[in-house]
């Protein structure tokens, strides 16, 4: 068991609207992660909204985790920043924080290449040491990795793992094969895309990277253990039965549908960074409305 | 005549690996700008490398362009950001500075809604009382300003025009048209794109905001001012006679090319912010000898 199995939970980072981290409500967020038993801790992934706040308040978000969590539950943290130079520090400040792990993305402003992508990651890990995990997100970065480029990455020392969308059923088993003959064995293959993610368990991977787990921890760790058991038909129908979220998460994004629902369980009183606007009042109550009839609260 | 017609050059930005702008290097990239009589000097855009550079950068590279070039050719300067208040903070420093216009693309990490564009641009237009011209380029950002949504940015006090990706020939006549429609008289409609757009000036546009022109301004205008003054045979062998030089941009990108041929002219030692590359040796070869071949230095 490393921080690259299992089930990664993915909280949302609160925040005031001039962007500064609110370690207390952080902090309330994340304790009953920990106390569910989940495998890892992902601060401030996409959701976590990493990419609007500044090295401080990263810093100041990373802190919160580690103290609320840290002992008992790996911390992996987003470490990705349009620039070179900034992501290496970031990293930097996550090792001397004591985070398990990075979280990498391939931001880009400029389309890159899969050769500056190669130089980009290969500066990070080497420059601080973190172990690192490749985060593949091509909804946000528009920058896609081939087997080919991340079997590169494999090599690099520090690279260790790879977070990516879980595509649908029919081509899971065939992604994951082209990855695995790419890495070697000890390289670990996880996924995202909640809606995807009992299916892509199910053919093997080996991390649930998961926005859902950020707030209702119970349900994604009985859809992870069972698919993780071999039981596909329980794993199945835990996950059937979370349908109505994932179609929500589908159609109005996990991000914000995860704020709407926090805001309507009272667990976080922020709206995301602006530009991005909080969901409007008839969509958050049909958020409400899923989250009750679920009874995911 | 507004700061939104004519020609727009664009140069790049000289920097130190660590992010900080030299004033000097680029007051000698713009002072031949201004002499060769270019309509606007588009200062950070994308291949000015906004999006790289921090606040206080910014802020230096601004002076030092307004220092070379205030008095005598109009300064749109790239006020894009991540944040809605990081692009306000910008677009105050750039009217504070005297900058003529902001430049303000829909940059984003998570992907926006039409809406979230709408507000976002309206937050910074109304809260720095900066004449805005909105930079379509979905290249970069991701996003795309349908006809109907820049209509209604155009009815905001302070949004004055619009840059946007040339398209093929066939397609320039219906998309001016459908732009027009949604605009009013007085809103200017733009092109960058700098192998499609002297036929964009041919169907009416009124400004070329050009990224060859940031380094070689003279061939740039007579193409431009052959194309405004109806000499369409002048302008299309004028354009024909550039055509190696935008087949390098649209092979390697034009922030790519363009730092090459700086780079091999002499007039700037620096690369593009890592993770950006500077191209290979025999790529910077084939940049030189079109350079050469075509006479532009």
């Amino acid at each position: 068991m490393t921080c690259f199995t299992g089930l990664s939970a993915f909280p949302i980072t609160p925040a005031s609207p001039d962007g500064r981290v609110d370690p207390v409500a952080l902090r309330a967020l994340i304790a009953p992660l920990a106390a569910a038993g989940v495998d890892s801790i992902g601060l401030l992934g996409s959701t976590g909204t990493y990419a609007y706040l500044s090295r401080t308040e990263r810093r100041r978000a990373l802190d919160a985790a580690l103290e609320e969590a840290g002992g008992r539950v790996p911390v992996i943290v987003g470490i990705g920043a349009l620039r070179t130079d900034e992501a290496v520090a970031l990293a930097q400040d996550a090792r001397a924080a004591g985070a398990a792990a990075g979280l990498l993305a391939a931001i880009s402003y400029t389309p890159l290449t899969d050769e500056e992508v190669f130089e980009h990651f290969s500066a990070i890990a080497t420059g601080s040491g973190l172990p690192i995990c490749i985060y593949d997100n091509p909804g946000t970065t528009h920058f896609r990795f081939t087997p080919s480029l991340v079997g590169r990455l494999a090599q690099v020392p520090g690279i260790r793992a790879l977070k990516s969308p879980a595509p649908d059923s029919d081509a899971v088993a065939g992604q994951l094969d082209a990855l695995r003959r790419a890495v070697p064995a000890e390289f670990r293959l996880g996924f995202s895309g909640d809606w995807n993610a009992a299916e892509a368990v199910l053919a093997g991977g080996e991390a649930w990277y998961s926005v859902a787990a950020g707030l209702f921890p119970e349900p994604c760790l009985a859809i992870l253990r069972a698919a993780r058991a071999g039981e596909a038909a329980r794993a199945r129908a835990l996950n059937a039965r979370m349908q109505p979220l994932w179609d929500l998460f589908k159609e109005f994004s996990s991000l914000r549908v995860t704020y709407a629902a926090a805001h309507n369980l009272g667990l976080c009183r922020t709206d995301p960074p602006r530009p991005i606007l909080p969901l409007s009042e008839p969509i958050r109550n049909r958020v409400a409305e899923v989250v009750d009839r679920l009874a995911l609260a």
